[in-house]
């Protein structure tokens, strides 16, 4: 099954994958492993989910900024596999990095908008580990920014 | 040998491992590679060990929830090995996210308090990579947060 | 070839690896993995590259930090391939920590000077994923902290 027809049926389509500016690489695919750099919840040149947990940022606002970072990993994932679902074997870990005043505990909340996410569109084979902690700033004053590991059938 | 009797040897005991609330796993076990999702210094329900390093915990404290992080990450390396330490090959990766002020200096001394108990229980096997970092904010005010990655004989 | 010749030739040369004070390690090696600890930008006991983006240190700063947890980076590396590149397969990625005030956006261009490096002297082997975000605080208050995942050829 392709991944983007899997996309599309739970009403979100794959954004283009983001193309990184400097000297590294948006996906490493190397002995069955495919890194993933850390994705911005930025879809293609427009700035959005720009903000800050705990000030002017609501959950609703940084799981929508999780979602976003979910298919930006998606959409690196689609480049990296040929669009075959049958070649990844699992979604090993997703790292959470959110933008967060120092008070702020509800980071797996927002993280949720990203697991959830990876969950309906790759089942079981979605099931990962995670972190989500709190940072004090991200690129481009993003509220999110995710990365990820994934093992796949060689 | 049983992992939670080399716990013991050492003063401590595995606490019951944390079960994650959302959509994702406390740990994945896929080709030779154990990722543990991050874990908080929590024993079951209670919040123990919140603070902010620098403000209202001491260095003390702050090796005190490093170590109760690594004692959660033990108890779900116990689950996923069901227990027998043989299956264990290394200890990769600590990965550390402590909760401070941003004149904090003294992260690898919190982070030795999660070093040192993996080391006395694993020994040779317990020789990870590190790093500690310092984060604004943690899921509930935690002090400490730590993932792991293991690699498991197969 | 060697990597410390390849070093030379972009005009830098390898510090001695740095050694970590604790119960950890500052690499480890294992399965085709090479698992380095995060790498501060101190060279020797000297303290250097103290400071924080957007408040005492400019961009150029932030990068010359980078470079220099860079070259941390292949001290480790050289010590684990006994110097020889022709072990090295690939750099998988690149852990990106650059202490911050919350406003700071540029994490990309800092962390290019770590990029930048590595390109320079690994080349194709170079070419890595990596996140980039910013911390509130890291040890002795040094401006970046990265880590490092490295595939060998076993």
């Amino acid at each position: 099954m392709k991944l983007a027809d899997k996309v599309k049926t739970i009403g979100e389509s794959l954004p283009p994958p983001a193309m990184p500016a400097a000297n590294y690489v948006p996906y490493v695919r190397e002995g069955g492993l495919l890194v993933i750099s850390g994705q911005l919840p930025f879809m293609g040149e427009k700035k959005e989910h720009v903000g800050r947990l705990g000030d002017n940022f609501t959950l609703a606002q940084g799981q929508a900024a999780a979602r976003a970072c979910a298919l930006n990993i998606l959409a690196q994932l689609n480049e990296a596999i040929g669009g075959d679902l049958s070649v990844v074997k699992q979604c090993l870990r997703l790292g959470g990095f959110v933008r967060a005043v120092p008070e702020f505990a509800e980071h797996p909340a927002v993280m949720n908008g990203a697991s959830d996410l990876i969950g309906s569109v790759l089942g079981k084979k979605g099931r990962h580990a995670r972190f989500a902690v709190g940072v004090a700033s991200l690129p481009f004053e993003a509220a999110v920014e995710i990365d990820a590991l994934f093992l796949l059938n060689k």
